[in-house]
């Protein structure tokens, strides 16, 4: 009884997704509302997700040569304004600062949206020869856009991110470093968080506001929608130029240094949760779960089963599983419930029966499947059980992934493909924006990338009827 | 040549300290300045020392029970007025965002300066019963303080630090936890900074706004002036009452929550360069030093050289231990005043005799030592020498805050002994404000803590002559 009372806290997804979204998000502790809206807390359990996330993804920047700074989180309104895209882009979205103590400032601040110009103010101090390149430099912090609407995860006034910001003595250096760090972001999306991505290009109207080009990596969430989830951008020379910032080259020229910056946030924790979430709530990724493997005694009172249970973890734990146990007094469909709705991805149950075969039980969270194992090869058998988990996490959203891109080759069949089905259509582009915005406009869809894996589909646009030049990816986005 | 340059970009610790000190955060690279005036910028090697320390204390908390949590970084007007005392001692130095976007705002919003509002705000959504405690959350972010004067490290206007929150269920076990936190932090001091610490308890006009009590470490610094170095604060359960948090008891009656909180900051950092450093530069202790062996090969165009030095290198990587190989083309006097300035604790130099004998030498930055080590005992001797750096450095320490510890029978006594020696000057006090404030006006000194390790020192108070009740120490403080 109580496990269907604690399921029945969360909307089917069939029912209402947002709502469904919502429910797991607030049941699982992930995050809580503050009293401003659009803050939102962190908790616990949530929190602990983003630092596994950090964790890993610090180490892989590490291996690239990346070290971390921290940047002051205001801004200067003339320092915002010295590079003109990127103003228009951020000006209108950020909290101004105007009073310091009982003082008004004489000049306002914002709260970074993003860090360039702080980034672009320190390099041009510390850059002077070529040997100062390249600068590769990341910062762990939170940023604040001043959004109308809001939801967890997914669109926060303030979040919590990283951004990296990187100077190189040329084009061909930045450029692949840009494509680098989209990769670094790829494979983290599918080796670390089963979520397989499609890798592209922005179009000209999608990238970042003052970048030469923006690259992307884009989820299909179990909805059909699009999740942005990570991007790299190039941005050529031109901050440096705005900002004056330059080396003295080998042969003694005086030359501005080549850019990128790219950015993960907090959304992944979204993505993770409406690609492998369930109607019992969350289903967790093994390599970043908070808890790996719950034990739960089964009759727990009767003797040996206490100490028997806390072995089994104490040897998970020794093998550097994240391993915990429930000991409390709720009942076993009470922890069962709870933990299926936490996402853990295996729940070892043990009780005296299991203890006099030398045996327990470990439940798959993604599959529901039973196996039983051998105590001797607890560690083992629950490491494969995790690297199942994982597995059959990401195998299941690359089906739905694969499932539900469709061709169109025309403005009306896409149009209809997408509200038949949902998911990503692909169709042929010309390049240009006013297709671009039709199809915004008639089939509801944003382009999301011209994908690196290019097709040739059709000759001509299926907007406008002029030759093609690229194939593209359209959906409805997060 | 080379090396004396470098040193000589340094100004003497005895011509003048403060010069010294800025001297050393800014050649070593520890910071540099942005264009806001006390908003600073944590380069990579100044970065790198903070997450060293945010990686040994995360996981002391977690040993304690302390989870982390994030909560947004601005807190409402009227949420911050909710508790009397804590917003007149915060409301004078807070940043008001008074702008969202193009709109003004309706009720302006402080960049936090501290977060205990926030905590209760959130502590008020989650804590119902019993069972929902203890609460204990910590969280690592940036506060904002609008300080008219700033140093880099020791007070900034944004400035990097951790903040722990708990509530507790009864009155003792918040009163424990508050000085649970406290040695955690002295031991994190001693133990990994080598800085020996006085532990004690802050007089009521130095306490925290809002605290019913603030137990403090502080340090001595080369100059012989104190350091706080970390404050843990008991609440009681006034903010519990005023932010209406209130839990059910056992014994089913309505119980307000009994409060802790406990911060260390970026300033440790400047605790450190002003405890250890010299005129050479940076000294650090080997446990947070983000290099602790800089591999320096001699002769370096010799055959073999760069292979004998780089296989030196891998082999204490191998071990764990934090090394770097310099194989610019810059001299070996440049390379080791470098490094010296930098504070890197061992240097290693390897050359083709080194090699030859099969040896090398490793030269301790804190006493110049050199020790002849077989590359066959190369991880253990580094181990043997890292530790000995670390108990050098601390012992240092100890005695340049044994030998400067005077104690005092009257206020003319106190006042000729600082301004004789500097230094601590431990006294008896009656309790009483006034005295203190007296001390302050007459010999220039704040009170430090009253030490746990109390001492009767004399019948009265050296200020007014009535009876004392508490030994207090007295100091100039940064």
């Amino acid at each position: 009884m109580a496990k269907d009372k604690k399921v029945e806290q969360i909307t089917d997804m069939e029912v209402d997704f947002a709502q469904w979204f919502t429910d797991v998000c607030k049941k699982a502790e992930l995050i809580d509302y503050s009293s401003i809206k659009g803050m939102f807390i962190y908790r616990p359990y949530g929190y602990a997700i983003w630092e596994n996330i950090q964790h890993i993804m610090d180490a892989e920047f590490k291996k690239c040569g990346v070290e971390n700074v921290y940047m002051p989180m205001l801004i200067p309104e003339s320092l915002l304004q010295k590079e003109k895209d990127h103003v228009e882009g951020f000006a209108p979205e950020c909290a101004w600062v105007t009073m310091g103590g009982t003082e008004k400032l004489e000049e306002r601040y914002c709260i970074r949206p993003t860090s360039e110009t702080l980034f672009c103010e320190h390099y041009k101090n510390v850059i002077q020869s070529h040997r100062d390149l390249p600068k590769l430099y990341n910062q762990w912090c939170s940023v604040l856009r001043w959004e109308k609407t809001s939801r967890p995860f997914l669109r926060h006034r303030e979040f919590l991110w990283q951004e990296g910001h990187t100077m190189h003595a040329t084009a061909e250096e930045a450029e692949e470093f840009t494509q680098r760090m989209l990769n670094v972001y790829a494979d983290f999306c599918e080796q670390v968080l089963a979520m397989p991505v499609i890798r592209g290009r922005k179009t000209d109207k999608e990238k970042f506001n003052g970048a030469e080009a923006t690259y992307t990596i884009e989820c299909m969430m179990h909805d059909r929608k699009a999740l942005q989830a990570g991007t790299s951008h190039y941005f050529g020379d031109g901050f440096a130029k705005a900002f004056d910032i330059a080396f003295t080259s080998k042969d003694n020229q005086r030359v501005n240094p080549f850019q990128t910056s790219w950015g993960v946030s907090t959304r992944l924790i979204g993505g993770i949760i409406m690609t492998h979430g369930d109607n019992n709530g969350l289903v967790l990724p093994p390599k970043i779960a908070p808890v790996q493997v719950i034990v739960v005694p089964v009759a727990q009172h009767k003797p040996g089963v206490v100490e028997g249970a806390t072995a089994a973890m104490d040897r998970l734990r020794a093998a550097g599983v994240r391993a915990k146990i429930d000991l409390s007094d709720n009942s076993l469909g009470w922890k069962c419930a709870e933990y299926e709705m936490k996402g853990v991805p295996l729940r070892l149950e043990i009780g005296p029966r299991d203890l006099e075969n030398g045996s327990c039980v470990l439940v798959r969270r993604d599959s529901g499947e039973k196996t039983v194992v051998r105590l001797d090869e607890l560690e083992t058998k629950a490491a494969e059980l995790l690297q199942a988990v994982h597995d059959g996490l990401f195998e299941k959203a690359k089906k739905n992934l694969d499932d539900h891109i469709y061709e169109a080759h025309s403005l009306e069949e896409a149009k209809a493909l997408q509200e038949q089905n949902g998911g990503f259509i692909k169709t042929m582009w010309c390049g240009d924006e006013a297709c671009e915005l039709k199809m915004k406009d008639v089939a509801g869809m944003s382009s999301r990338c011209m994908p690196f894996a290019q097709e040739h589909l059709d000759d001509v646009c299926p907007v406008c009827g002029r030759k093609a030049v690229k194939s593209i990816l359209w959906g409805v986005a997060y």
